[in-house]
């Protein structure tokens, strides 16, 4: 018998309604003779909701208790699960990270996954039912709940998936599968079959909401057949494979677009050696998770040094900005929330020379200014002013042809 | 140091605004010197938006699954409650009924305590923090989230209180203590400074929603010294006393009013011997829970059955009604749900005969007709039509005199 892993995003239970939706495609799958795993994210906006409450209440809320606060999302939406799949006559229990055993670090809202017991999940399955589990959270050492992070309930289907060694993790969303590029900015973006790995973990690092990175990380590691899927349609959905299932390789096979981050600068900074160590050091020291990082040439012994953050790790770096410029002694700093980041991806570029000249002088044609640039061996970064995004977007969809693949 | 058990209901942490001015109270006891657990009820209107929830999915959830829902509303004022102690400056843990280590039994919704350890609890106050607890829940041995039923909060904080040998529990509530009637019935009703548990037991069970009756138990039997006031002003509240610490004992206490229940009579019952007990047996069997039981003299071998219960048991009663009248094999049943059950409490009782007939009395002059009656050592019931219920209360008021007490 088949063992699958089915993850159903927040918008794919983002109501009562939706949640019997759900149910039927579960019941469904274990009728055609699966056993089933689910494991569901909170209902479209409770998170936020929950979050919003805490606001209300304090600027900084400690971290140990916001996970206390916002696993209660996924424990909503999996026991309405299981009342509705009781109502279609399958027997099923929901369980949360705890219950199953899902150990994690003590990193709270950031949590890693240390361990998953998979003996509980088991002993359920083998008395006939569908098992729900809470996405997102788990326990630490402690027995503190903690959670995974925006996004997590992908890791955790991945990371059960990986220690059940079940047969497929299918991750059920609001869209059809992986895009060449988002269709709502690029009208002629095509939809992938397949994509490797690595490909995937760009494209979702870079902020293509897909899929969680940590989650593609997990599914490489550990073997664990991955697909991106519509809840709402019975379209095919996208197959995450090995680069060696694939039978072909375009040079480009995506792009992102990503308008949630922000940029700081720390301006005349004594360029010493160690400097920047320190500065991100300290940066990790408070859990500031920073992306993409560049230090200018040294003018007169000075320089300066920008990076790239998440715009939600902004008020955490606030608090911590005059102490930072303090560590480094830099004159001041200088923050720009307007930027947008566009990435080039593909593995096809290992093989290929020339893809960040051509990317370059595209933008270049197109009047579009490039402010910071990062690449990895299958990818090409460039930051550039958030009101260009969309046009460079379209320009770079068309320079490498991809609503040409499939 | 004195050890105080302090329980916020619903009411009292309806929202954001109202968890930071518990967060205050909660404060500035510390600040005098105490150490602090904190037992918190579901924000407002939090447990029935969640059973709206499951209703929309299916009319009988499962039980298992409505306690792993409904949990969800007290860790998320718990949680909130932490990160506003926080804001105040002082040290706060949030923790579960699981994390506390409160087991009880698996008759899930209405479970009942089995086990508090103190551990987990005893090591955070030791390291100088208030502790809040998730009240109304606990695990059963298979580790199963259990709730304790409506108003079960109170029940955790007493038990909490009695596990940790607390000084004091305090129970935060909406009102000012316990009064000799409603005051929103009977204009000059009393607030009472102390009340018997035995007293307060009656009253609970009667429907005064001031107090969970099971806590009112635990508290006497394991002497923990318990009061009720307002979370909204600094009035001194109601002390629940043993019976041998009352000065005087006026005959009656108070008067309760319940219109929450219904009364079904079963018809034409044969009248042989053991009937009831097939009845009861099968009521208990699908936890059914019932009030008051009349059964009518026999007539040329037929009976009739009448019992009340809570109308929130309807919904399961009327499930098993086709079931209930094969096994007593009834002719028909009536149903009514506009009903009131009116009763008198006072330990005072004991000692004086003719309680029962001035109340009897009282209410024939008022033109109330009774259509059950169940006496109890310190309480008489009588349950009436709904629409005398406000009328009968006032009378009764006034022939005991309740507003002479204090």
């Amino acid at each position: 018998m088949a063992l699958i892993v089915q993850k159903f995003g927040g918008t794919s239970v983002g109501d009562t309604q939706k949640i019997i939706n759900a149910a039927k495609r579960i019941v469904a799958a274990k009728r055609k003779g699966s056993e089933i795993v689910v494991v569901v994210s909170a209902m479209g906006k409770t998170t936020d909701q929950l979050i919003h409450m805490a606001k209300e209440i304090t600027k900084i809320p400690s971290s140990r208790e916001m996970d206390m606060l916002v696993s209660t999302g996924e424990q909503i939406s999996a026991a309405l699960l299981a009342m509705a799949i009781h109502e279609l006559g399958e027997g099923a229990i929901s369980l949360t990270g705890a219950q199953v055993g899902i150990t994690t670090d003590s990193i709270h809202t950031k949590a890693r996954i240390l361990d998953i017991c998979p003996t509980k999940i088991s002993e359920e399955l083998n008395l006939g039912k569908i098992v729900i589990v809470t996405g997102f959270q788990g326990v630490n050492l402690k027995n503190d709940i903690t959670t995974l992070g925006r996004g997590g309930s992908d890791t955790t289907a991945v990371a059960i998936a990986a220690a059940l060694k079940a047969d497929l993790c299918e991750i059920y969303t609001d869209v059809d599968g992986v895009y060449t590029a988002d269709p709502r900015i690029v009208k002629n973006a095509k939809k992938l079959n397949e994509i490797t790995h690595e490909e995937m973990l760009e494209l979702a690092s870079l902020g293509a909401k897909v899929l969680h990175a940590r989650s593609v990380e997990f599914a490489n590691k550990y073997d664990v057949p991955l697909c991106v899927r519509s809840s709402f349609n019975n379209s095919e959905g996208t197959y995450i494979v090995k680069e060696a299932n694939v039978m072909e390789h375009p040079v480009i096979r995506g792009i992102t677009t990503d308008k949630s981050e922000a940029k700081i600068t720390l301006i005349k900074v004594p360029d010493t050696p160690g400097i920047a160590a320190k500065l991100f050091n300290k940066l990790a020291e408070y859990n500031v998770n920073i992306d993409m990082i560049i230090q200018n040439v040294s003018e007169q012994g000075h320089t300066d040094i920008s990076f790239t953050m998440h715009r939600a790790e902004m008020p955490r770096l606030k608090n911590i900005l005059d102490e930072l410029l303090k560590t480094v002694n830099a004159k001041r700093y200088s923050i720009n929330e307007n930027i947008a980041k566009l990435s080039v991806v593909g593995i096809g570029m290992r093989s290929h020379s020339g893809v960040a000249a051509q990317m370059f002088s595209s933008l270049a044609k197109a009047n579009v200014n490039i402010s910071m640039i990062s690449t990895s061996e299958i990818k090409i970064s460039c930051v550039i002013n958030g009101k260009d995004s969309d046009k460079a977007t379209q320009v770079l969809h068309e320079e490498f042809q991809l609503d040409k693949l499939s």
